[in-house]
């Protein structure tokens, strides 16, 4: 079995983190108070294993009917571990997009499951064969927006998707805050439709490990017995629940990161990349001429880290994280320098004409 | 399927709690600390996947040979979960004995995987049974010492039992801190003998939810292949790596509260109680005229909290936490009460008399 291999942690401080999608700011200031003040409460105590509190945030902040549509988790890779766990028996199926998160077949190699891929049309549309029923079929999981793309799939398809599948639909809407649109209210009208979310991306607590489940409430209920007890910590818990509560935090830092994806995807497209509009704090693409992957290692060497993806039958590229506008310019300074060190053609400069 | 069903966690401040076995003791200044400290550190970084400070601080603190020997969990239930996932396929079996704890179950149930019960011996023994091979059988696990029983199984017959089984022997020593001897030293010489280790008992860290495996490197290095990426979030990785420091804080309070049992022993057997002699911080004890449900029944009214456990075509009894000493003198003030109440016989007392 191949593991999942997650994006290179360096030791703090030495890089700029292009590669695994975190958030370059802090978390806002109300998360760290409630870390600092629960570190003086009863640690000595199991926390609550429902995580009551960030339910109840959780559903204000995003208009949900209650706490019971919600269930929290040790990370959204917890939360998806769950579900497979829970839908998808040895020897039965899932489902996932091609090219996606190679996580979701990680997570059935490990439940001893098959994994069937279907590959998005180009450009990034998924087929309606992403539908069709199979008798082995227990769980379908769809990465909206998706990585490596930053694409997504309109609502539209993805209700009409629901309806034709006899098994649930899992939207893992990981980059949903960067994107226009979600799915939490077709959770509402559909027991298929599953949603999950991370505080790792947008609320920029990569480090608590928080994610969620937003599903309907029998949903949650079934899948609570087959959690651990005690699932999530009681700092994590305050500290999602703190979090919940900024929602004026979040529009902002959102606001400010899609504007340097601009930049990015503007900067990138300078230099003759071609790149995929992205709807996620990430963009993808690919140099007409190649050389991914030393590109990826020119870059790694002068202490900038990107994701170099290689799917096979499918292509290379690259992503980069959305980082800080600094960042970014350091980081399309030396792309500048890889692909002159690298004998790529170069756009001619509108400054050098 | 039967969920697994945790103690009672009432709202904290209400409530006696003498019925999840956690330490009443707040956790070592130097937790807090690092808890503080990390809560400004960069929390919108995934963590270290590996929490490669704990494990160097916990092979330092057990004599381990080195870092590589230890797995970090969200929790010993996740390292539970994980053994569960990783060695037992759906329709194979694990062995526990009973009674015993019952999460083991739970976890094979949710596998679709078959459990087998070996009732221990009176008083409290493993027959050899336990130690034989079936085809099936894929993983055994013997929490030591046992709750709700308190009680050891030697180490002599640990070997001898590693010796004779083809699979796995985890001992599950959640408790072992307060007991005379464990089996960290027949992990070095036995490749299938596994420890877990919690940080939610003798550590008073119940609240971070920490635990994890000691095995030889080769077990280590491939079940990290199965956990999720980041299990451990980085402020519990910085709480549970101050807290392994904490070794001379950790003997006081083992100690203290090894006192405590044993007031707490003396004070029960004097109602008239069998007290089994513990070496965790819990005790289990039966009335000769039963009526346990209402004693504990009786102490909930009161706001005390004790476990009542009905294992059957075993019997039931009640498992009592070690607490503070006042919490313990409020608990066999308030079972006498009850006693009085429920008509059972009280001996003469010394002071009556």
């Amino acid at each position: 079995m191949k593991p999942y291999i997650p994006g290179e942690q360096p030791p703090p401080g030495k890089f700029i983190k292009l590669n695994t999608n975190e958030n370059p700011y802090p978390p806002p200031a109300p998360v760290v108070s409630a870390i600092q003040s629960a570190a003086t409460g009863p640690l000595n105590r199991y926390p609550d294993p429902m995580a009551t509190s960030f339910r109840r945030a959780a559903a204000d902040a995003l208009g949900l009917p209650g706490p019971e549509w919600v269930l929290a988790g040790n990370g959204s890779d917890e939360i998806l571990t769950l579900l497979v766990r829970g839908f998808v028996g040895e020897g039965e199926s899932l489902r996932l997009p091609y090219p996606s998160y190679i996580l979701y077949r990680t997570l059935a190699d490990i439940q001893g499951a098959n994994w069937e891929q279907v590959p998005f049309n180009d450009p990034w549309e998924l087929p309606q064969s992403f539908g069709e029923n199979r008798d082995d079929l227990k769980l379908v999981l769809l990465p909206n927006p998706n990585s490596p793309s930053g694409t997504i799939v309109s609502k539209s398809q993805i209700a009409e998707l629901s309806n034709s599948l006899d098994c649930p639909l899992v939207i893992d809407e990981a980059y949903a805050d960067f994107a226009e649109e979600n799915c939490l209210d077709l959770v509402q009208s559909n027991d298929n439709i599953f949603v999950t979310r991370t505080l790792s991306k947008s609320y920029g607590l990569a480090g608590i490990r928080f994610g969620f489940l937003v599903a309907q409430p029998h949903v949650i209920a079934e899948l609570t017995k087959i959690k651990d007890s005690y699932n999530c910590d009681a700092i994590s818990i305050a500290a999602a629940t703190a979090a919940m509560g900024c929602q004026d935090w979040l529009a902002d830092v959102v606001a400010k990161m899609n504007v340097t994806r601009e930049r990015l995807t503007v900067g990138l497209r300078a230099l003759g990349f071609d790149v995929t509009p992205s709807h996620a704090n990430f963009v993808w693409c690919r140099h007409p001429e190649g050389k991914h992957a030393e590109i990826h290692q020119y870059l790694k060497q002068s202490q900038i880290l990107i994701r170099y993806m290689d799917f096979p039958d499918w292509g290379d590229g690259l992503r980069i994280s959305v980082g800080t506008d600094e960042q970014i310019d350091a980081c399309l300074l030396m792309i500048e320098r890889a692909m002159q060190s690298l004998n790529l053609t170069l756009p001619a400069r509108a400054d050098s004409t």
